[in-house]
């Protein structure tokens, strides 16, 4: 399995005091991983390595191409070798159960579209959207205000590699009791989603009703998505939302929270479900 | 032509304070942009609208796929148009001049491999890597540690849509002496090099030789590889590097700042280039 962090060297220099330290430090390892379902690659992207088949998993889920973790039958690393002589494991190939067919097929984003310039626009929103089986906007849950406002801090404790490194993002799911159900690290934001999503997936079926996504970076259009594609109701984030974030987030029936630092949260879509506050 | 940010509903929540206040928030816009060269889409990205022109052409000389700006002739928006009956901007179709081909094609990230397995990470690494047709390892510009210290205040200081969102990434172009050459601000760290280096390349061809690439963000694969397609011999960061960007940094020979504040940042690769230090 590849590494998770690793040491390199590094040159520490402070202009105030004329100081230069020569020392290794510890980074966050990025290497590209290959999905693949039989013989076709999905997707190809850099990743922080361990729990790799979570995030192929999740990724399969998340994009809307399975339907849960029962629809992969097998999951293997491919043994390459890299230019030092040493397994690579940088291709996860998935097989599907018998029967099972994707959902939809691997986006193509270089394909050429048919579509006429004057609705090109709407094809190409039409093409980063996913819809979602599950009616989140219909999901129950309420959560208290005072669990949501702890949900980053908890998360924080669970960050090994981001103690390590201060160069990776996390996700966590947690119940509305505040109890993490899942934690994951990744160099990317949407990694870190697909990990969680795809460690869950083995112990409960989709959607992911009354549990909440809680990311250390930005709740971004793909971050919304995501969640709503597995029947997750609420996001908190402890970054910045964008517009399509929120649009979504109010499409689709999201809680979505940015911006929970300490005791505050600003709450973008939803607010409805929040409780405990004056 | 786009909005950069929108105002949106927010409902604030203090816990400690038991307080809840519903006012709008502006956000950071994000939408979806497709570039085409001629009727080829190669790529679609979430982005801030504005200066959708220097993302495209940015894109297309970070990716090795042209060589300057005058490779590419015009650049129009599609005025497609949105739910709402009004236009959204949201494809830009460049023309290459005449007898210009694009120098390779756009990556086809689900397209089938032929390579074996035994070879396929080899492959899948391959793919995310562009060569350089610059030896940025040669360039002889030396770089003074409390200018290089004093980058990102400076980057800062020229943020307008992350004051009001708290929301986007930004990216510069510098001189050795200090002076931001260019700078613009996404939601994508990606985006916001590749907007920096569209604007820059309607002033200066390739390679920008003695440059230093500023980023708001942590240092990348992706951001690292980008300097070195364009000739840029050092990046400066004010977040963490990932393991492959320092490993890119030392192949290529481009010096790699990070954790870059205040007066304090450590170099991560061809620290020689860094001078005023004792």
């Amino acid at each position: 399995m590849g590494r998770v962090t690793t040491r390199v060297p590094r040159t520490r220099v402070d202009v105030a005091r004329d100081a230069l330290v020569v020392r290794p430090d510890t980074v966050a390892v990025e290497e590209p991983l290959e999905v693949r379902v039989g013989e076709q690659p999905v997707t190809t992207t850099m990743r922080t390595p361990g729990d790799d088949f979570d995030l192929a998993l999740g990724h399969l889920l998340t994009e809307g191409m399975v339907g849960s973790a029962h629809d992969v039958a097998t999951m293997m690393h491919c043994t390459d070798v890299g230019p030092d002589g040493s397994p690579t494991f940088n291709v996860v190939e998935a097989a599907l159960s018998p029967g099972v067919a994707l959902l939809r097929p691997a986006r193509e984003r270089t394909e050429s579209m048919t579509s006429a310039c004057g609705v090109c626009g709407a094809a190409s929103l039409d093409a980063v959207r996913t819809a979602s089986r599950f009616d989140v906007g219909a999901d129950p849950v309420t959560l208290d205000a005072t669990v949501l406002a702890g949900l980053p801090d908890a998360l924080r404790e669970r960050q090994p590699v981001f103690e390590r490194t201060g160069g990776v993002h996390a996700a966590a799911l947690a119940t509305p009791d505040g109890t993490l159900l899942a934690v994951r690290e990744d160099v990317g934001r949407h990694n870190a989603v697909d990990k969680v999503v795809g460690a869950l997936s083995r112990e409960r079926e989709l959607p992911f009703a009354g549990t909440v996504l809680v990311v250390s970076a930005r709740a971004s259009f793909e971050i919304v998505q995501k969640a709503a594609v597995v029947g997750v109701p609420a996001v908190v984030a402890v970054g910045a939302p964008t517009s399509l974030a929120v649009e979504l987030a109010a499409d689709a029936g999201i809680t979505l929270l940015a911006f929970t630092r300490e005791h505050r949260f600003s709450v973008y879509a939803r607010p409805d479900r929040v409780t405990g506050t004056a």
